[in-house]
């Protein structure tokens, strides 16, 4: 019998990157992965094991240990623990930022494009509407303030922006927050931005990726250890903000999970307390991403050279730009490689494949080479 | 500055037990918990640590393993993984069962009292009208199939049960639950039984709590190894249920937190390899239980010995009943005993107190003379 579910829930399209991973065979080239094939430093885990040998395994307070609230919004920042509430993951952080900020009835979301799914479909979810802006390709997906100030409405709570940005791998400069900060700050009533940093650590520009906290007070700061400490099984994230809208978010984490996993956050303080042990991984990336945009040139593809995360774009030849789904679902056919359509991201990615390149060293040039063969076939 | 957060959200009350707990002080004999004081078995976090050396901490699928998946469905008795979504404790199963059901614009949720108050918060947060039917304190809060039906409305699609229950210790019998399916076998669309058992380990009738999944097609059944292996900061928990029902939570679990723990989910899988691991804890729990009888006699309580879980209702005195909470804060301060008032369960508890009675021998014999003393000076 089919059963009558939240029509609000039914609604929401199914993932494109999961319909491609679908179709994965053994042996393939999967550029497809949206998680570090690096392994985690083991030391957290032990810290953890010892101490639930010495206290077992309780409730933490449901907005997580005073001690890591602590941390995280040091690491942030942030004036103290009552701005962070600890979440299960990012996607959580992402999930409350937005539930306890929005009136479904009368506020609206603008999502900054190309972007990760997620921030629409917790919308369309939630019953609250949501638009996006486009950076558009011909700019490279440039971070662009004035473009994301235009496009507000009478209605526009709340801005998603992602930096180092999955899937552009764009860093927003310090010269468009503040642009951006500026624009909000003439609004009567204060528009918050949700900055998903979960790339932070993963930059190779010169400096870190700014924050538009440094500059806009209405910010909520989302990010985890998934991708900087190859830990996304951990579970473990952060939201970091004004106090009142925190305070809202914990009574949401309560009523959704109560708390996350007292293990996790104990790995979690230990990985805080080891010295630079949240860029640990880093050094490792830049290395990659330096053989990746030599490869790809060697593969003679079209891309954009990442300043951040672990993704890049790769341009579609004309005669397969119009349908980036269909050359996806080509590619792995013909040459048994997997990368998500650009489509994937929003409108403003169409044209475009969106590489992973956290495999290893081989596989990523043959990966590269085939890609290129590929988009030869077709130009 | 006051920020404007989500009215929905912020229309949420606070939590009364929170509010009793908060007054507590050091030395004060707590019988408010929540959580079990046994220590969990160090072997299943042995074994997720050997896995975790071997494995790292990758992403889980985002319904679960599917191997603990179908553990969770052989022991409950569902045909299999599809049936099931891991979730972040039985918390996050309840949320995912109203949210992915419930269409908030036509559906209303019904829930059986006195009962733990989060079913109805998350109602409230979701913009879902929940009403409640209480199950009388002249009737010992006795289970009553034929009363819950007679409160049903046209638009009900969802009742809420506990058992074992928190916070009465009442079990719903084979009986009454047949009773209640069917009745609810009568109506035109299927009414959903959200049945939350995550005390289903801890009882002390002669046989296993019955679930109504036995005797009723649409039923969604909640668990956790929270309070049978004391293991609430493991946040493991799960929803089980008819397939397209689940495949909608699981859609709704992807946009709240991705998955479950991945070391979370493989100490799960430990315990429920190890033969007997999930009613390793009964034992002691049964002794405990007679103990806290005999105890609350020789102390004078009026109350009503627990068939399961891990609390025990006692009355208060005439001139006390009108007003739980203040009898609550005066216990505290007179006595310096932690209880929870009965109102935090609903109207129909009101005039009672909830006991914990995890904590250890001594003091719970102690706590229990001082509230027989109390509830004598105040008759």
């Amino acid at each position: 019998m089919a059963h009558r579910v939240n029509p609000l829930v039914e609604a929401i399209p199914p993932s494109l990157i999961r319909a491609i991973n679908a179709k994965k065979r053994p042996g393939d080239i999967d550029l497809g992965l949206g998680e570090p094939t690096l392994r985690p430093d083991a030391a957290p885990f032990e810290a953890a094991m010892a101490w639930v040998r010495e206290n077992g395994c309780p409730y933490s307070p449901n907005a997580g240990y005073e001690s890591l609230r602590e941390q995280v919004a040091a690491y942030l920042g942030f004036p103290g623990a009552p701005n962070v509430c600890i979440t299960v993951g990012s996607e959580e952080a992402l999930y409350l930022g937005i539930k306890a900020l929005i009136d479904p009835a009368k506020d609206e979301v603008l999502v900054v494009e190309p972007s990760y799914l997620a921030y629409a479909k917790i919308c369309l979810m939630e019953g609250i509407r949501v638009r996006s802006v486009a950076l558009p390709a011909a700019d490279g997906f440039a971070p662009d303030a004035e473009r994301v100030l235009a496009a507000l409405g009478p209605d526009t709570r709340l801005i998603v922006l992602n930096s180092p940005s999955n899937p552009t791998g764009r860093i927003w400069p310090e010269s468009e927050l503040q642009r951006l900060a500026e624009g909000l700050a003439q609004r009567a009533e204060p528009v918050f931005v949700l900055s998903d940093e979960v790339y932070r650590e993963l930059y190779f520009t010169p400096t870190p990726p700014p924050s538009i906290a440094s500059y806009h007070p209405h910010s909520l700061v989302v990010g985890s250890l998934s991708k900087s400490n190859a830990l996304t099984g951990l579970r473990l994230g952060w939201i970091a903000g004004p106090r009142e809208v925190i305070a809202a978010a914990i009574k949401v984490h309560q009523f959704v999970n109560t708390a996350a996993s007292t293990f996790s956050q104990k790995v979690a303080e230990a990985v805080f307390r080891a010295p630079g042990a949240l860029g640990a991984h880093r050094p490792s990336y830049v290395q990659a991403q330096a053989a990746l945009a030599l490869q790809a040139r060697q593969a003679g593809l079209t891309f954009l050279p990442p300043e951040g995360a672990f993704y890049c774009m790769v341009k579609l030849p004309e005669s397969l730009a119009a349908n980036s789904l269909a050359a996806a679902e080509r590619l792995l056919e013909e040459e048994r490689v997997v990368a998500v359509p650009g489509i994937a991201f929003g409108e403003s990615a169409e044209g475009w494949l969106r590489l992973s390149w956290v495999t290893s060293g081989d596989r990523l040039a043959e990966g590269l080479a085939r890609i290129g063969a590929f988009c030869r076939r077709h130009a």
